[in-house]
Parts: structure tokens; sequence; C-alpha cells
């Protein structure tokens, strides 16, 4: 994990990781708007869940690979702003390896990589509850200026 | 363009990738609830268009990533979809190169790079109205078993 | 791991990943010139070394990109082909981390993610003999007709 | 292309470019070792020449996918530091269309996509002299601190 706040104790990293999350997701409407819930959220991981509606899904009941990849990205800016640092995502890259269908509960686990200077990477898996991996995401991350918590009370 | 199918006249394929794209928006409830519109579909090609609405934003009025990402893989289907050849995205990668703000008129223009057997490249370039370019994405087609018109037809 | 060599007890499978490793060994002019090392195969892994030589390197003695993808290509290559099914590479993606230097030793770790249908998806970790990781790989495989070990002999 | 010597006139511009390849060719022992040979850099661009030699290729006489990168990245390298700022890959993703033969004359040819702060995004195109595709390539880079001309200079 990064060791961009050596001065807090575990206990604390993981109190500012939930607080950085819950600044983020009140203001955070796509997600909301996506049904999209935060399950999990610990320095540098996170755990996302999202049920395929009718809304996601073409004529063939298969969720588009926008909202799959929305889930993924969402579960790493989850990931990545934890340490309550203003990140953003650089680049992505999403393999797409099975169909989810209408009615799936999809699950994304988002978990660092590496930290390297002001950028990370950060992989994601998309599964069905049944465990069916259904894509794989890696995502490149970008420390901006400010800090989450500061930057989403003011927005 | 790919040589897939050899025996239509430029108007004849022009007309199949259009009767596809209309199979396929006639299914396509993801598109639709985005309020995403095809402006214009040609063999290997697409232009489509989005608003950036209060539910695709966060609260420092930017547009989602998976918001982006999507358009940018809808203007993808549709243009490897022209050829009437059920085909689906395999991977994908987007680099985000500027913030897309609540209001903004958002273009994808996708076109084919390559084909190699049943596997195609192709670019999407998402831009303001203004012209200021806010990703690139890059995805890779694999063709399935199918065509778009009769599947849709029968869904 | 990929179950399509299910008649194999665990000792077969892994004598089957080391006969097809010395298989394309044999061939692999290219990674043979690098002066890599194959360090270990198994069923869907591989660890191979590469140090850093005077003809790999620009004027900062920094080592250039591009060996550091062959080293992680060729992980890949050993990793996905342990199967003893023809496969190959059809699209990669790489994120440099930190720069490797003349004389380090640089070690590649290539695991399996995902298998579905004919493709998979394989993660390579290229660091230093110190531990620092240079380098992070994804790679996405693409069965093709034959067999390794046959395939190479015959050549 | 980026705006970042907006006193230079075309001709200078031009210049410099073919400067800053030359002080970085005169180092560049990866790219003289693979016999990689700089037919044109004009700013934000390049074109670069390879022939697939016997090290270069596997027992079916196919060119290692790492060479076909490192050609690429080469490419990708003299187009984005054609401005004279020290500038470096951050990412890349290639895909593999065919594959390139024992003798064949490889054409790479880079040209910039975008400029956003100190982050560029490059494509590069692999073709043989019989102008068929070999790989498609994309790179994102970052500019760091110094100047080409100045930094080679010095090593």
């Amino acid at each position: 994990m990064a060791d961009i706040s050596p001065v807090l104790t575990p206990a604390e990293a993981l109190q500012l990781a939930q607080d950085a999350a819950k600044a983020m997701w009140s203001r955070d409407h796509a997600a909301q708007a996506l049904g999209i819930a935060i399950a999990e959220v610990t320095p540098g991981t996170s755990r996302l869940t999202m049920a395929v509606r009718q809304d996601m899904v073409n004529g063939h009941a298969i969720c588009h690979g926008g909202m799959l990849f929305t889930l993924a990205d969402t579960a790493f800016a989850y990931a990545c702003n934890s340490y309550n640092r203003n990140t953003v995502a650089s680049a992505c890259h999403i393999d797409f390896l099975a169909p989810a269908h209408l009615g799936d509960s999809l699950v994304a686990v988002a978990i660092e990589r590496a930290q390297s200077g002001r950028t990370g990477v950060y992989d994601v898996t998309v599964s069905t509850a049944a465990g069916k991996t259904v894509a794989l995401f890696r995502g490149k991350s970008a420390r901006i200026q400010g800090e989450v918590i500061a930057s989403f009370s003011q927005a």
C-alpha cells in the first residue's frame, strides 16, 4: 500500500478511507443513479455491488459493456481516493470475459497494485454473485491537488 | 474497410449499416436511457452524441468516466456491427484527456482501424461540441455467430 | 487455472508445461539473444530472469522499454503455452513504473488471471532483484490450432 | 500538434526535432543493436524502419512480439521527444494483427494524437513494406524535467 500518510495508525487510515468514500458518495450522482452500493472501502481497496437492471441491457438481456466499465471505474475511484488525496483516472483498460445478464448481482473488487510518484495502478475484478468473472479492469491513477473530504464538502 | 460483404454495392453496404443500427437501437435500453443519439452510421464508422446530464456527474459537475466510456463504447458497437455480423467488444482501452462538464454536448466518432480474421480494432474520439478532445478510446472487436438484424428482430 | 487438460494428474500437467517450455525455448532465438533465462514454468505460470546489458540501455544507462516489454511478453508466452496448446498474444498492455538500470537483474513473474473460450488474460510483474516493481504487464492470449511440442519439433 | 514551443518557426521546430533525434540516437544502444533506422522525424511524428533478423524470430520464423513492440516504442520515443523536452513512456498498449516474418522490412509510423498538460497520446502503426498492418500501438507519454539535447550530450 502507498506510504503517503505515514503518520496514521491503521485504524486512522481506515477511518480516513471511509470518510473520504462518504464525502465522494454524497455527490456521486452517476453511481447513485445506477444503484451502485459501496460494500467496503479500506486504504487502497474497495468492494462495490450493482444489480443489472432493465435500463442497462440490450435486446438480448445482456448488460451493456459501458455499465460494467462504470461499475469497475467507480470501484477504482473509491480505492484510489481512499488516502484522502484527490486522484483521477488517467487511463483504463478492460477485458470483457463473459456476459452479465439482467438481474445478475455484480461485485467489483479493486486493489492497489503499485504506486510511483503521483501515479498508481489498480486492478478491479468484476464477478457475478455466483463467482463467474465477467471483466478484468486495470486503471492508472493520477494524484492532483487538494484533499477529497475538503473538496467534496465545499462543492 | 473490411472486405466481408464483397457482393454489396456501396449504396447497399450503407443501407445495411443503417438497418443494422436501427435493429440494435430498438433494443438498446442502456444507450436510450443515457440520451445517446445516433447521428450517423456508415460501414465501419459511426458518429454519436450525448449531453452530459445531472445524473452523469459528481459533486464538481464533472462527467463520470464511466459515462464517457459508455458513449465511446456505444459508438464502437455501432461501427463494428455495421456489416450486419454480430460483433462484441473483447477489450477496450481509454485515455482520459480533459474533463467534460454538466451540459456539455459530446460527440463520439468511431472509425475502423484494422480487420484481421474475426477481430477488428476501432478508434473512437470523444470531443466537446467546441472541439476539445475529452477522451481517446480503442476497442478490439470479436465477431461471433449470427447476423445483427435477424438477432435483434427475434430477440 | 484453465481446465483444458482434465485427464492429467498435477504431476503430468507440470511435466507437460516443462516439456512445452523446453520445445519453445530450443527455437526461441529472440529470448536467447537477450540472455533471458527460464527459472520456472508450471501450468498457467512462469518465472523468467534477464540482466540489463549495455546493448539494452540508452545514454542514461536506463533500460529500453522495449526490452522490459520483451521480457514480460516472453514470460506471458511461456505461461500461456504451458498447456501444450499453441497460443499467441492478441494484445498487451504495459505500465512503466520505475526505470531499470544497466546491470539490474530483472525477474518477470507471469500468472493466469482468466480463461474464457479460446482467450485468456495473464498478468506479468517485472521487478528488480531488490524487489522494486519496474513494470506491470497484462496480456490477452488467443489459442490457435496445433500443439506446442509437436509444432516446435517439426519446425 | 502540441503548442509547447510557440516561438519557433516551422523550420526551426523541424530542425529542433531532428537535432533531438540525433542526440537521442547517438546513445540509443538498444535501437542500434536491433538495426532500427530513423527515416524521418518531424515535430510530433516519426517514421522508423527495421528488418526482421534471425535473432528476432522463433522456430516458425515469426518475429517475436517484443521486437515489434520495441520498434513501435522507439518510434513513439522519437515522436514524443521531438519538441526537445525530456519525455518518457508512461504506458503502452499494442494489438497484434498479423505475424511478421524473417526478412520482412517493417515500417513504424508514429503520430501525435493529443497533448494535455504534461501527458500526450501517440499512435504508432507497424506495417510491412508491402503495406500489411502488423500491429497497432498506442502510447501515453509523460514529460519530465530537462531538455533532450542537453541531457544526452552530458550523459
